[in-house]
């Protein structure tokens, strides 16, 4: 077991304050439920005030008016969810491997790397690439001509930027994630189609995240692009020249059309799809499955998707829907009927 | 041409019984329609019946009613369909390579491999992993720090395995898959989105199969679980600290949410979308595109998703939906005046 | 910057017939908006020829009748779009790598290699594979034991090709790509799911492109087949022994289920569910998020899938599809009932 950490130090290190017993040490964080002497952890909503007493917890991140309703010690916050995240952050800072370039990473002659840069094992690296200080790229990635990685950037196993991608600093890339394939472009010619060769590319700010299994089309011009503090998620689908405003966060299996533009602060959940050459404003939140097909002017919360019911309901409802046009002048002539049977009768 | 194997051999493989000529030799298996003197087939269902007599096989897998209205050579069995797939694991045994550890594979000094274990060429396998006996890495594949695997699994090339992962026996993991990418947890501070470290992990139990570019998250704290006997398709997105239940099948492009608890033996169809924090009891069937948000507490089966109709009725009818509870109230209104007026001439 | 290239010389490249300065240079292509004098662009639809006059570009290709709004140069063309992407095609070739076998690359000893193959660092190809001429193998891609790829086919790094696959002639397929991982096939036994080996494979037809991401299973028995011309955007599903026709075009996030039976010609927009075991007729239309249950028989556009709305209107309507059937019948009701009271006053 390790020494842990006091609350004082917790504390200093998530600029919270301590109520209770400064020196008492914890060793690790824990769910709520779950967390036992030892552990640490949280309470993010005042609803579960409630179960405060039953906490086993060594201690607990709490707003200063849940504190009142418990004994133990806590680390008193306005924001205990963003005081947990930077708690963990302080008990578990990412693991950055020894800077240098493994023996079977594969680097072209004029490969530009900055200062304690880390190149894991089967790496390969192409001609042009400017690679800034800190950077890791993780085994088995590729990294394509002409690509620039701003600094302490950090790409996991088996990441594949092609070339001239530009990733601005402190990015975060997960295995399996694609920036720079080409967008799916072609033109009906004669035989079949034609191909449309993709000459932009993929330009990322600073402070970007993606998720796993991703793919990120390079422009057929210009740039595809996404903005300071963009989100992604796993298996999400993002076409050529879409641009994504600052602070964006878009949920797993998403796909985006080309050319679409979303706004900044745009909250986008799993599973939507977007069609492309629109615009979503900013400060729009889309909720699961939601199907865009023009674009959205205002800020605010769009929905669509129909959730389950039963088969058999199902089967029923879902003849009616492909009548609903019928159904409709139904009723209108229902009410016209009506109204003139009430005229007759007057 | 091989030389193949009696039905005798064949019998005594799939625990089936031979009606006719026991020494009859076939060399491969085929598809119904296609399968001709050299090669044996099976019949499903029934309802096929009455094609029996038009068959060119060689030999047919049957139920002891079906084969009556057959006069050729059969494997009888209760259930045609199992003993055709274990006919087919017969005749094509899994192809395991020859043990040992290819010289362009990177295996940090500690690692643990037990007997037979075989590593493929440019595969990584970092500090503190450890590959029971049997296990196969394909070339490529990455196995990060402390991961753990089960005997006899199989990993196809391209595989990625982040720290710390346990996979247990006999898994099989397809081409392009990540199990142990971050989930997706941020909190909104006042520049933007900070990231909640992911110290949890990924947890599979035994005999479980995932299907290729498929990424299952590890745990904010504590476990992404995949109970025994699992079996993921492709393109298919696990989220955080998610729950599968022992046996559950899910087909391919499905999207879970985190903390989503799914029960056992529950058959989940392609494209579904499942909301987090939300828990579906055991025995549970979707079909395609279903669209979870709320817990499911009943075993049976549960749909969503309109399917389509030709583009011009599509667009009148889905103007439609948006003013469905608009023709609701419309109803009530009509349903109301026509008491009123039914009162009113009595 | 480079000495470009005069537009006699592009309209020799285009097949197109140059309007004005023949000798006049360009340097590069650019999007109309944004084309300065050293710049060429292109006007695709009729209804932008209000803002020819507008336009800063060098040299813009139109159709002859778009020509008589614009007073500058053109390359005149009755398809300019298809002349913008054979002018692309032209300005920047697709840049093959240079012949031969990177050391670090690891072959079989029988792999058999045309004229001018170039496989790049850390790829691995399995006994049996053969490559026609001039095929490139991108930076840690895997080829699996008796792979063939036709002549001057195409991958980009870290592609996945399975044992036995085939791909045709000019291939392209992009990074993160698998074709030939097992179809999703089990059969309840006593204990959980049996594995149904799939023992078939992939076969892909000439002149195929294949996004990023994209998944395509190996065939139970016999072939998951792509016919010529077929172009597969990122992230797309294909289970096995589907088949999909000549010059069918899919978007990306769609999935298509087991022996589904596509036509040629058709046009799949981006996250289409189609079920398995049906027909889709050729030249077939179908819209974003279309879900397929039962076969298309004639050709045309077909749609599914509800657009957003904002979330309290979602939230009334949504209620209202699961009692749909219920409001038909009560439109029955009050038909009957106003009909009979029709009848009575009368």
């Amino acid at each position: 077991m390790t020494q842990g950490w006091t609350l004082a130090e917790l504390a200093t290190a998530t600029a919270t304050t301590v109520r209770g017993n400064a020196e008492r040490r914890v060793q690790a964080v824990a769910p709520f439920e779950q967390a036992q002497a030892a552990d640490i952890s949280y309470v993010r909503d005042p609803k579960y005030a409630r179960l405060l007493p039953s906490s086993q917890a060594g201690a607990l991140i709490l707003t200063p008016d849940m504190a009142e309703a418990y004994q133990g010690d806590a680390l008193l916050s306005h924001n205990p969810y963003l005081s947990y995240a930077r708690l963990v952050n302080f008990m578990h800072p990412l693991q950055r491997p020894e800077p240098g370039v493994h023996p079977t990473a594969v680097l072209a002659d004029d490969v530009q790397l900055g200062a304690a840069v880390a190149i894991g094992p089967q790496a390969v690296i192409e001609a042009g690439a400017v690679l800034e200080e800190g950077v890791v790229v993780g085994a088995g990635c590729y990294i394509g001509a002409d690509v620039c990685i701003g600094a302490n950037s950090f790409l996991y196993p088996n990441v594949t930027l092609a070339a001239a991608t530009e990733l601005g600093q402190r990015a975060i890339i997960h295995s399996g994630t694609v920036l720079g394939s080409d967008g799916f472009g072609f033109v009906p010619d004669a035989t079949g189609w034609y191909k449309i060769p993709q000459v932009g590319r993929v330009c990322v700010g600073d402070d970007v995240e993606i998720g796993a299994n991703t793919s990120i089309d390079r422009a057929a011009m210009g740039e595809t692009y996404l903005g300071n503090g963009v989100k992604l998620d796993n298996l999400i689908h993002i076409a050529h020249n879409v641009h994504i405003g600052d602070h964006t966060v878009i949920a797993a299996c998403t796909g985006i059309a080309g050319s679409a533009r979303i706004g900044q602060h745009c909250q986008i959940s799993g599973m939507c799809s977007i069609a492309g050459h629109l615009t979503i404003a900013d400060h729009v939140t889309l909720t699961g499955t939601s199907f865009v097909i023009n674009s959205i002017t205002q800020p605010g919360v769009y929905s669509s998707g129909i959730p389950i019911e039963e088969h058999a309901l199902w089967r029923k409802n879902t003849v009616r829907v492909r009548q609903l046009d019928k159904l409709t002048r139904r009723i209108n002539a229902l009410e016209k009927q009506l109204a003139d049977l009430k005229n007759s009768s007057l």
